[in-house]
């Protein structure tokens, strides 16, 4: 626990009432700019132009490459400690958005190395959660061609070989100093797996801008990472970070996980379970009587219900606007404002679900998004590994 | 440096001059007993009843299991940082002699991650390195149908997982008090893929003990992995223990190795080399004047000529009672046997240079020692993966 107005963000721990200015200047991140905006392709995704991704590492040289029409690409990844919720697939959605805006390549990792060593699970289980997670995965729609999904323990002869390359910059130290005393020896080499994640597109493809949209509590993966390409003059660029605040809870303030006491609304939800938890459990900003709230008005920025619409589930920037200026005069009361978000999230499932049913299974249509062999043999081969005399 | 009289062993560094029988207790283990050597398929290898392999845990349940003929398998690794010498062949010859007496599996890791992360050589050196010393290991004439050879990084694909799986049950403060503070945390995760080498064979072939023929230093490495067996049960025995001393250097007693001042005898040397290294640098146990030699006789206990061949390089227990004999009464010099211990290595690494020419490319050789498919399968099944459904 941390005292009042103070608050932690880890990769591995949350806690508090997270002050978002505040976290860019103890990370040293810099603020989104209004010009990084405008250089998105147009139209910017709502989850940029409405700053949930809010901060930035070096995006310019990503936004340059889309601009000039340059080789770049996404790298946005999965911890498969449970099942999706709506908050962990935002990220997918927008990755598939931009690959269908700019052709870019998108690389999805799936760390369940990283939530085995983190968790009170077994591999069992983490399998099995792996397993329904792809099938989440492959359901937003990605363009095989230009996609890549990686498992680490499944393909540890591309991550193992590469993380090995990176883990030798890395001291033990600087591990305690970012991320605490590891709970054990898997924590401790995982941030090599994960600077594996983010260089394995320049690895495979050549040195190309890397744009990592990710919630600003994994920032400081980024930082090893980039640390890491700069210490061992491998030929590549550092990557981008694009960072978001957290999905707001059905609880209120604070990031939405799977684990905490307010339910999620899951991927796997049916119409009417969203329209039970947003009605039982939204976090509202209105008054506590409907004649309080005619008369007083809500406050739009304080309600869940409104922050999902704003977040993502309500494209149209006018009805969103609309929306916000009848919660505040009172004419559009909380059970309302539920009730339109709950419908657009339920609208938004049914379609996720309905192409996660028109998929085969995970053996027929997962090959098509995994690295081919000779994907696999650059890869090693561009950090010194040179496979073609040992085999 | 270690005060006088002082001495540290560990895994990565090996200081002063080693009072073994101290040594055991420090690391509580057992002196092999009469026993045990009897127990041996007969007759026992000159290293097991010289006592060269000195020490042991848990050896009597690899020894039933020799004598019932059950099944049984032998790990032997090698680091490769360097062309390999005499010393680090020795384990390999003694591992193909056990196979063709008790027809054990032999399972060879090859620790290329461990010499990056330990040592300054580029991936490509120790690549370099480790295409030569698999040749090296090919021409002992180990029998590919029961052994197999691991290059960690060539074989991710089961270290990872597998070390993964062992990771999670490894605390960093186990790792610091076992090896000191790790340079890098390639080197904190480590502990976990040596565990992987030490337990592959019942993770593929069903449980069964496991030998493991190793130097004392490397000892550390052997109670973690038992440690490993022991928490998380797998269905798997703690491998039992051969502990050896180190073959002495050239320069008198201490581990020999490659980056000693003293040179080596390395596998690649010829006749003429040998010759010279030995009378150039061999240490020697006789007096410094041929008259007091034949006056006061030599010690062949201080004398690395007759080590080398007590060791390994002299089969024949009576002629090497013999030449002990003659040595303390001064009828052998010096000279003469550091001729005798020339001659045997020599003719050793003749026999073995044949093999080695003998041999096709590395690309021919090794496919028919390294895993199979199925049984990257049944080990990554073994701990929790069920690649079935995946794949």
């Amino acid at each position: 626990m941390t005292a009042e107005n103070e608050f932690t963000v880890t990769p591995y721990s949350v806690d508090g009432e997270i002050d978002y200015e505040k976290l860019l200047e103890q990370f040293g991140a810099d603020p989104l700019s209004d010009d990084q905006i405008t250089a998105f392709p147009d139209p910017p995704h709502p989850l940029v132009h409405r700053r949930v991704f809010y901060a930035e590492r070096d995006i310019d040289r990503f936004l340059s490459a889309v601009n000039a029409g340059q080789p770049h690409s996404i790298v946005t990844g999965r911890g498969p400690s449970g099942p999706m919720h709506i908050g962990h697939v935002l990220p997918f959605y927008f990755a598939k958005y931009l690959q269908e805006q700019t052709n870019a390549l998108v690389y999805i990792p799936v760390s369940d190395d990283e939530k085995y060593f983190l968790k009170e699970m077994s591999l069992e289980v983490i399998g099995a959660h792996t397993r329904e997670n792809l099938l989440d995965l492959l359901a937003v729609g990605f363009d095989p061609d230009r996609t890549r999904i990686i498992v680490d323990t499944a393909d540890g002869d591309v991550v193992y070989p590469l993380a090995t390359a990176f883990a030798k910059a890395v001291t033990q130290s600087t591990i305690e100093a970012t991320y605490g005393e590891p709970a054990n020896i898997g924590l401790s080499f995982y941030p090599a797996v994960q600077a594996t994640h983010l260089l394995l597109p320049q690895l495979i493809e050549g040195r190309h801008p890397t744009l990592v949209p990710i919630a600003i509590d994994q920032d400081p993966h980024i930082r090893i990472c980039r640390d890491i390409a700069d210490k061992q003059r491998y030929d590549v660029d550092k990557p981008s970070a694009l960072l978001s605040k957290f999905l707001p809870s059905l609880a209120g303030p604070g990031k939405m996980s799977s684990s905490d006491d307010a339910p999620s609304i899951l991927l796997s939800d049916d119409r009417e379970a969203v329209f039970e938890k947003i009605r039982a459990h939204a976090y509202s900003g209105g008054q506590s009587t409907i004649d309080e709230h005619r008369d007083l008005g809500g406050d739009p920025e304080r309600d869940t219900s409104f922050q999902f619409l704003s977040y993502f589930f309500e494209a149209d920037d006018e009805r969103l606007e609309r929306l916000a200026q009848e919660y505040r005069d009172g004419s559009l009361l909380s059970g309302e404002l539920k009730d339109i978000a709950a419908e657009n999230i339920a609208d938004f499932l049914e379609r996720h679900q309905e192409r996660r049913r028109q998929l085969g299974s995970l053996v027929d249509e997962l090959p098509a998004y995994r690295l081919t062999d000779a994907e696999r043999k650059r890869a090693r081969q561009r950090v010194g590994f040179l496979d073609e005399e040992l085999f």
